[in-house]
């Protein structure tokens, strides 16, 4: 092992002699994951990521991580971790993680940075699917009967009605795909069941959806926290992030069901995994096992399966350019 | 007491001895409060206005109700009363309660009818202080400190930024009058705390708030459950009220602190408490009690006082038209 070049800025700058290397393009060992994490994203970065990522390895014997930074950062976490750790933690000089899922070096990339920045080198970088144009990000949330997707929790703040739509389509394909759910059942959140409720976006919607195999209409805020309505719930970006937040911290203070403090951005062609700005170690632990899992699931692939064999859902009827 | 007239509605028509009759406008006692309530506004009306009127005016040894409806409904209701809960109860034909408070019959008025109904019917026959034109609806939520107003919680689902402005000072004025912070503490319920962050609606209002006392800048979903950052968090119509509902739901699932199931409506010349269509006779009740509270404490009077007071929150500042 070569200590590293302190000062030095440089993207294929590798830091540990663990499992991948500058133009050692590896293909992920069946259970391993590879995930990058971006060093600096996060409130309380690096110290929190680190936190996180030794974590993460201590869960998951399977896990190799890449930190990515710059020199001062990894410069610094390098030399923290014991020898043992750098083996399954390589700390590499860059600027963004999620370049080395483009390049084939990573399965999959955790961030806690600024989410409108990750959202736009996601998109750039890896490319997203025929019809997305604006990928939302879709958190799990528990419920009383267990579990449902919400989408968008903080990608596009303004949607138009027909992004909303090519989100509720991507919602129910990633209830297919990773929840096993066959027809997901989907909900667009309002504020009265009545028809003609709500605001000018969501009146706008209905028959947008319509086309989906189980839109089941019209979804309020307490369907969201006793899941018997929906599988999926869609809504715009901003008041997605604020009801996630919410409900994080109300269940966070009275024992609720505990959830993974992480959100997947659907629609580009690679496994993201987006973190809170204040998250823990333990947070980002959480997301990197989530992305780690979506990796192993092929979720993506599985995905983009689902879109294609849905009679309504499909591949090409999401393209709308 | 005469038998009422079957099916013959009249706004007039009163359904018992009570305290309240036609053409006897009455002030209220001191301490006693006059409720007036929709009797058909509900899901589940009128059987849970009754049950919510009777638990009420059990709690409530000086409060007298004036339940408002159409024949079919008032004719039930009234042979449904024990001749003991007529002289607490009146039951009377006409098509609005918020008309009873208009013409002095009634103190406040409480509804768990169509809330953009209530909205309107209060905004004409009540009237708006000078400047608004767009009256939101207040929630007092529980929070791991105390307690926060949320507005708007439903009233306005499209406002525009003025409009955000004028609701964050009548809920500033609500904290000073009805909770008693001196200086209560404005915060812009956003997405993220860095400046840029949010909606085109939340990126034009920093400065629109900035005269305000204690603008404390912006807040997340979460500061809505904990409650340290702010007394007020000011939001559009739509987001106040999709969070409303989560959390009360959170709480109730998970067994957190009990709230008022039911908003008040700022900035119109009289006591006005809306409660979910999905109320119960609980929520109901509460929503009397609440209303009757406010009624007691002469809250809109301080209200206007704490405006008036206040030398950012003038009462000819708010005046806008």
């Amino acid at each position: 092992m070569t200590r590293p070049i302190i000062g030095r800025v440089a993207p294929e700058q590798w830091r540990s002699t663990g499992a991948t290397a500058p133009g050692q393009r590896t293909v992920g060992e069946p259970g391993t994951a590879r995930i990058a994490v971006d060093l600096l994203g996060g409130d309380h970065a690096p110290a929190v990521v680190v936190d996180g990522a030794l974590r993460a390895v201590q869960d998951d014997p399977s896990l190799h991580l890449i930190l990515v930074g710059p020199a001062e950062a990894t410069d610094a976490v390098f030399a923290a971790l014991e020898p043992a750790q750098r083996h399954r933690i390589t700390v590499v000089l860059g600027d963004s993680a999620v370049r080395a899922v483009a390049e084939g070096r990573a399965d999959a990339v955790v961030s806690a940075g600024d989410t409108a920045v990750t959202v736009v080198s996601a998109t750039r970088a890896l490319g997203c699917w025929p019809g997305v144009r604006r990928p939302p990000l879709a958190a799990v949330l528990p419920t009383a009967t267990g579990h449902l997707v919400l989408l968008d929790v903080g990608s596009t703040v303004d949607p138009d009605a027909e992004t909303l739509a090519v989100h509720a389509r991507l919602g129910a394909a990633y209830a297919t795909a990773v929840h096993d759910v066959p027809e997901p059942r989907v909900g667009l959140l309002t504020i009265g069941t009545e028809p003609g409720k709500g605001d000018r976006l969501r009146r706008a919607m209905p028959r947008r959806l319509a086309g989906l195999p189980r839109y089941i209409g019209l979804v309020e805020g307490h369907d969201v926290v006793l899941g018997e309505a929906a599988d999926v719930v869609v809504t715009d970006g901003f008041t997605g992030n604020v009801l996630l937040k919410a409900l994080e911290a109300s269940y966070s203070r009275l024992g609720g069901p505990e959830s993974t403090r992480a959100a997947v951005l659907l629609g580009v062609k690679g496994v993201v995994v987006v973190c809170h700005g204040a998250a823990t170690g333990a947070d980002l632990a959480g997301g990197i096992a989530f992305a780690a899992d979506l990796h192993r699931r092929a979720a993506i692939a599985a995905i983009v399966t689902s879109l294609s064999d849905n009679p309504v859902l499909t591949y090409n009827e999401v393209s709308h350019d």
